[in-house]
């Protein structure tokens, strides 16, 4: 009996080594996809990479800029994510109207934080360089926080 | 004769008004090709969105940053992104050892342009934070200027 254990518990061993190996094979042969820029918020649309580019384009074209602080690994951004993305009408009136830049890192431009560093967050710039501080979501405690129900909100704000 | 010139010219009319909303339909029903990080300096590599994000990951994988500017429409850069893109090993050498970053437009960080803005333009960051203005190309007059010739001192400055 105990032989038999014995054995079942070596070929086991082997079977789970060949597993390691093969698949720490495939890890290095996979092919890595490459990142955009649009990190899933519209692959369609034409987004600005930084903040300093973002402004040279809302200033050039004279179009307010939108800018959209979120997480990879972020519930709340992801779900804003999916319904932005989503929405075609947000997104033609996003691709129509609007400079566009989503960051995963903050800038050093204080202005972008009115009330702090939170993700999800939606910041208008006008084409004249000001921060819109006043255009808001309906969180008082985070003011420029929205979720996805809120994408009508949204839609209003970016025509107004 | 002016009869058949007359139809002629009206068949011609047609084909080419048919075309040219042939044309536009297929314009306007084209889909964007979405924009890389890499921007062709390499779709395996992993590259930092921003200098901020650039120096968050040099800082915290304690590995320096490589600051590449450039222009879509410079052929001095589309030669030297081609020459990087294409060498196997240098390929390997940035991926394994360096955060990378690059940029089409100016940071507000003026030690990113120790002797003037022109691309392409090559600057290494420590992951201390220091600019490093002494590590330059062949070119007294811009320093951190590098042609597709040069990928082999590029290589051994990586190696450094």
């Amino acid at each position: 009996m105990l032989k038999v254990l014995l054995s079942i518990f070596l070929v086991l061993v082997v079977v789970i080594s060949i597993m390691g190996r093969t698949q720490k094979a495939t890890v290095k042969k996979e092919k890595r996809v490459p990142q955009t820029l649009s990190k899933g918020w519209g692959d369609q649309l034409i987004w600005a990479q930084t903040y300093e580019e973002a402004l040279f384009w809302a200033r050039s074209k004279n179009k307010p800029l939108m800018v959209i602080f979120h997480l990879d690994d972020c519930p709340h951004s992801q779900a804003l994510k999916k319904a932005f993305a989503e929405d075609e009408k947000i997104q033609k009136i996003a691709d129509e109207n609007f400079i566009l830049l989503n960051l995963v890192h903050e800038t050093t431009d204080k202005h972008l934080s009115p009330d702090g560093i939170y993700v999800p967050r939606i910041l208008f710039v006008d084409p004249s360089m000001t921060v819109r501080a006043d255009i808001t979501g309906r969180y008082s405690n985070r003011k420029y926080a929205y979720e996805p129900s809120d994408i009508k909100i949204c839609k209003f704000k970016l025509l107004a």
